[in-house]
C-alpha cells in the first residue's frame, strides 16, 4: 500500500537534502520521481530544489491553483516528491493524500495509488502552524522528523526570525521565504526564554 | 529537557489505555501524575479515563475555559497526562507547550518544565483536522501513533461514522462522542473507497 | 505487506499491556490472533500474558524447541503475538521473518505472509543483548521502543537486578526471571554511575 | 541528556549522506564533531566520507584496536559521528554507549555525556547480524531507520551480494566491502523469494 508521508522540521535541517537522497534512491533503480516546489521559495532559481551542502534538482513549481492529480504526472511515475511542503493549501494537502490511496481507475499498476513524500515546516516564526502543515500532519500516514540542532545543543523543533541586526522579530507576516540570514531552528525552550509575549 | 508528547491514532486503538499504562509506570516509581481529560466525553461517567479492556482511572475535566498552568497542580506532580486532547483548544495546546518548556520562575525542580502526554484522535469522520489536535500535531517535540487495523488488514488512520444501520454517515458535526457502535476506525483506502464525496 | 514488528522496552514497561491491547484491537474485528510466550516465564502461570495492571489473556508457550511455521498455526490466524521474546532462539526469529514475508505456497489469503509481533527486552542486567532480541533487532521491518521512566525521571533503556536488600547484583546468568521486586529499568546514565564495572 | 543514535539502512540508502547532513548542521552552528569511519572501506580513499550524490568530508579511521573514549576527542568536539558502524567491535559499541552517558569526570561542560551517531547496516548478505550492529541496536538510545527502496517498489530491509554477472552469491565471508555493483539493497520478501537456502 503506498502512504502520504511526511518529512517536516524546523528551518535550515535539511530537508531539501534528505528530498534529493530520496530521488537519488529510486532513480538508481531507473524508477522515475516527479518533483515539486513552492513557487514562493526563488532562493536558487524558481524551479529547483537545492540543498546547502551544494547538490540540487530541477523541480515543478506548484502554486495555491495548482491541482495535485495523476494527469499531472506523466504514468510512469513511481514516487512523487514535494519540498516546501508547508505552503500546500489545505486542499492540496487532500489530494496528495487521495493520490496516495486511490487508484486511478484505468487498471494495470497505474491503478495503484502512489506514494508522495512532503518535506516541510510545521510552525511559522510565531510558532502557529502553516495551514497545509497542519492537514498535512495530520493526513499523513507516516511522520518522521529531520532533526537539527539548537545553538543550546538540544534538538531544535521551531523557528526564529532575525532582523538584519540580529535581534529577533515576533511580528510580521507568516510568509517571507529566506536563506540562514534571517530564520533560526531553535529548541522549544529557546523559543520561550528569548521571546516575550509569544 | 522535558517535551511535549503526542500520541495519535484513529479511534478505539486503544489511547485510554496507554495513557493508564503511562499512569501506573510512574505511579510504580512513586511519581505523581495529573489526569485530564474531556468534559465531552461521558461515555463512562464524566471524570474517568477507561480503557475498553476494563480499567480506568479517575481524572480531572477540562473543557474550553481551563486555563492549563502550573497553578492548577500539584507542586509534585512530575508529568501530565491528557486524553481526547483532540478536545483541547489551540490556545490550550500552547499552554501545554510552555508548562512542558518553561519553568515555573520559582527556582527549584519546580523550575523545570513538566513531561505533558497528550492522547488523542488527528481527523474527525470527514477526514478534516481537529483544530486543536492540528496545533498539537504542529507543536509536539515527540510523535508516535497508537496503531489499529482496519477491517481490511491494513494500518486504520482514519475514522468514518456509522449510522445506526451501520451504513457510513457523510455529514454531521465534527463533536459526537460515542463507543463502538457509531465510529470505525479505516485505513486511508478504505476510507475513500467506500466514500462517495469526501 | 505482513511485517515482522519488533515493540522493545527495558523491564516494566507495560509490554505484556501492548501484546494485550493489539489483541484486543484485532478480535474487536473479528480477526484471530495467535498468542505465545515463553516456557521461562511462570510468573502469572506457564500459559498466560498478564500485565501488572489487572489484565490477562491465555498464551500457547514456546520453548527453544519450538518450530514456528504455518502447521503451528489455525488457516485463520490474521496475527502472530509474542511475548517475552527476548528467551526466542535466533533461529525462531529467522522463522518468524521468514513467517512475515513468505507465503504458504498454497494459494489463496494463507499465500500471504502474516504480521509478526514481538514484545521484549533488549539486553539483560549487565547490558548484553539478548542473542534472540539482538536478531530480532537485526531482521524486524518495524522497530518501535515502548517507554518507561527512570527513578531519575528520564527514559529508562537498561535493567538491573537487584538483590534481596535492593542492592545491585552485578554477576550471574543471564536468565532469571521475576516480578517487580528484583529488577528495576534504569536510564543508562543511572545503569553506569551505579556501577562499578559494566 | 545526551545519546547514542543508531541510524540504520541497508545498503545505498544514503547513510553516508545521512551523516555529512548532521555534520553540517553542527559546524554552521559553529559546533565542532569528530567523524570516524571504518579502516575497511577504501572505496573512496581510506580517510573519508563520501556520498554517492558527490559530497564528502574527511574522518578519522577506526579499526579493531580503536578505544574510544574522551581521550581520543579534541575538548571542544560536540558530537561523534561514526560512519560503517555495522564493523565496530561489540566492544567499541559499548564504549560508544559510554561515552554518550557517562561524562569526564573533570568538571565543565566535558563532564556531561557526549552524543554519538552511528551510520550502518544491521545484516550482511545472507541476513546474519553483523557482531557490532546487533550490540549497537540493542544499546541505542535512539533508533531510525534510513529508508529506501526495493527494486519491486517495497522499503528494502535486506541486502544480497550479486556476482559479476548479476547472480545473486548465497556464501562467502561475511566482509567484502564495494559498491553499487556487488551489493543490492532490497525488501525481505524479495530476499527470500530469490533465495534457495537462507
Amino acid at each position: 500500500m503506498s502512504k502520504l508521508y511526511a518529512r517536516y522540521s524546523s528551518m535550515n535541517a535539511g530537508k531539501s537534502l534528505q528530498l534529493l537522497a530520496v530521488k537519488h534512491n529510486y532513480e538508481e533503480r531507473s524508477m522515475k520521481v516527479a518533483v515539486f516546489t513552492a513557487a514562493i521559495d526563488d532562493r536558487y532559481g524558481a524551479a529547483r530544489v537545492s540543498s546547502r551542502v551544494g547538490i540540487w534538482a530541477e523541480a515543478r513549481i506548484f502554486d495555491p491553483q495548482t491541482v495535485f492529480n495523476r494527469d499531472l504526472l506523466d504514468d510512469d511515475v513511481a514516487c512523487v516528491l514535494v519540498d516546501e511542503s508547508q505552503f500546500l493549501t489545505e486542499q492540496q494537502v487532500r489530494q496528495l493524500h487521495r493520490m496516495a490511496h486511490v487508484g486511478s481507475g484505468t487498471g494495470g499498476a497505474a491503478d495503484k495509488g502512489l506514494p508522495v513524500m512532503c518535506f516541510g515546516l510545521r510552525t511559522d516564526f510565531l510558532g502557529n502552524p502553516f495551514p497545509g502543515a497542519a492537514m498535512l500532519m495530520c493526513l499523513a500516514d507516516d511522520l518522521e522528523e529531520i532533526r537539527t540542532v539548537c545553538r543550546c545543543g538540544k534538538k531544535a523543533s521551531m523557528n526564529v526570525r532575525l532582523a538584519a541586526d540580529g535581534s529577533r522579530v515576533t511580528e510580521g507576516a507568516q510568509i517571507e521565504i529566506g536563506g540562514n540570514a534571517r530564520y533560526e531552528a531553535v529548541c522549544s525552550r529557546c523559543f520561550y526564554r528569548d521571546a516575550r509575549d509569544s
